[in-house]
């Protein structure tokens, strides 16, 4: 049985026996003719302003599986395969392999839940690739373990999913105690939870911190998954989630060299009102410059949300050895660490950043049928 | 005459004998305290979640040019020079000398209006390289004249600003046509009017593109200011502007290792409401997936928008000699290219970018005090 075709008032109707029916503007079948895509490139070479806004094809037809329409402008017919317009009818969503459902966790996670990999597995590619980018982006952290005894061993597997992510801090960046720091991750101190970098206009997505060296007495990694604590905020207290999944607050990095400066919200929503992000960093937080009515309220929920990260409930602790990595999505995953004594031992982990756009086109290459 | 103190609802309240009055939460001012402050990074060090909410100080007191409070939790007092505290009262925007205002343009700016300044002056640091990021800045392009014939001399001017934004077409990138290309700008084809990678989720800001030759026949270069269309636009058309403003549509590039997919609205405004940036690429926009009832608007006002950026009213002609590199803001600033004949000689552009970030950074810090 043929699709029923129809001329409605905003396009082609198409009623498919399955009962399923797509509603076509003109305009949009003219656009998407597949012939107006270049060759090579894949990118589309037609000219919207060559034609004009209400056409209408002189004909349509279906012709086994294929939908033709004829144009005055055009001496060929457009030629659509039945099941891609089918599959990318207007109002449809499309299917995209790293739109992975996040698995929120608490506390009760425990450092044994936090999924592991190798790092062998993962520099092999393929499915062992896919299956830890995965993973990784559903709980918003990993550990790769099994890695060399030197400073490239963390940056190849970072590489492994495309360039990294270039900051104010550099293209990969120490952590250990070092004289005259300009950022607290430098200094022996306890670093409470926090994301990185909510100061730049796109924090770095994926961190990687590569464990060279953890012999210092404390030093104990902490990590709280913002979604969870987001989702519970809203069920529990929804003005203060409201609050800060609408305010943005000033965000201030400076030293001899830089001054960069940006405003954000402590959680931000997708388009379907998910937790997609998360910003907080008491540290970068610049003087808060709300407007007296709002500033009370705003801070009520500031530190309620301040106070859920450090609960147990929340938070889990990793002890991590040289040879291990933590991976972590930067704008969802809070990271801390315990204070250290740097005089019981050398604690020196290495790190760099990937961006959610790489980290999501690898997975979405690997995917390809 | 000293300002006047008084405990009101919201906190304390400062009127200054100028007739300035500011409303300072107490949690604002205890969180605020310069002593909270990192003595070497000046990252904020206090832990909000020590205190109690409601807290109050136990006393107030002006002394000399400072505001002295003490607090049940802490020994010594907290101490706030007067004007800084009155220049950084709650609901009081801070300057910013990055924030400037744009200077809209249109055609009859002509390619002598574009401002030019020279590599020498902008590699020599100081007062004229702010001036070039200041100017650069408020039109979003201009010209650098009298550089050297080599690649690094387009890239050094960059790397005064700050790092590179790396994408997935390299650190650098050549622009010439090339056999088998993957993306429009490698072949000889003319690009019509458009702004870079609106496929990110932040697409590159300032572009870098240094003429090394520029002999073929065609090719010229051309320019259309993305804040002049958008504020024309939104008074000729607010119906259009509110959907170009609103409605985001799928962006995608990919090739055999990348599959980057983003979503955008081709307008974006900033918390005041004026046009912050644009996001216009015919090429990279994807199959468009809107509800067949928002489709018919979204293309009467997506198609208006795309004859205005090539409306001889907006729209400018560059033809750049080998040695000129021409910088502009790729989220504001559309770029195009008259198709040229390769046969008839050699074009050949090296670019690069520079996020918006690093750019208020440099100019911030060339204009501190």
């Amino acid at each position: 049985m043929q699709p029923l075709l129809t001329r409605g008032a905003e396009g082609l109707e198409i009623r498919w026996p399955d009962g399923i029916v797509g509603t076509f503007p003109y305009i949009w079948l003219r656009d998407t003719d597949p012939a107006g895509f270049h060759p090579q490139t894949g990118e589309r070479a037609f000219d919207l302003t060559s034609i004009p806004l209400d056409i209408t094809p002189q004909s349509v037809k279906i012709d086994a599986d294929n939908l033709l329409l004829t144009w005055t402008d055009l001496d060929t017919q457009s030629r659509f395969d039945l099941d891609w317009i089918k599959a990318n009818r207007p109002g449809q969503t499309r299917p995209d392999p790293a739109d992975l459902t996040p698995t929120p966790w608490r506390g009760d996670l425990g450092a044994g839940g936090v999924p592991r990999r190798t790092a062998n597995g993962i520099m092999s590619g393929g499915r062992e690739l896919a299956d830890w980018l995965d993973v990784t982006k559903r709980y918003g952290l990993s550990i790769v373990e099994g890695l060399a005894d030197n400073k490239d061993a963390g940056i190849a597997i970072a590489r492994r999913i495309g360039h990294l992510r270039e900051t104010n801090f550099g293209l990969t960046f120490e952590v250990m105690s070092k004289p005259n720091p300009n950022n607290l991750a430098y200094t022996s101190d306890a670093l409470p939870l926090h994301t990185d970098l909510t100061n730049q206009e796109l924090p770095p997505g994926y961190q990687f911190l590569h464990f060279l060296s953890n012999e210092a007495e404390g030093g104990g990694s902490t990590f709280c998954d913002g979604v969870a604590v987001g989702n519970d905020l809203k069920a529990q207290d929804p003005e203060a989630f409201e609050i800060l999944s609408t305010v943005t607050i000033p965000f201030r990095f400076q030293d001899s060299d830089t001054d960069i400066r940006g405003r954000k919200s402590v959680i931000t929503l997708d388009a379907r009102g998910d937790v997609s992000e998360i910003c907080f960093n008491a540290h970068l937080a610049d003087i808060l410059d709300l407007a007296p009515g709002t500033m009370n309220a705003f801070y009520r929920a500031y530190r309620r949300f301040m106070e859920m990260t450090r609960d147990p409930a929340y938070r889990i602790a990793l002890r991590l050895s040289a040879g291990e990595m933590v991976v972590f999505d930067n704008r969802r995953v809070l990271h801390g660490r315990e204070a250290f004594d740097p005089s019981t031992g050398f604690r020196h982990l290495h790190g760099c950043y990937v961006d959610r756009g790489e980290w999501d086109s690898r997975l979405r290459v690997l995917r390809r049928a």
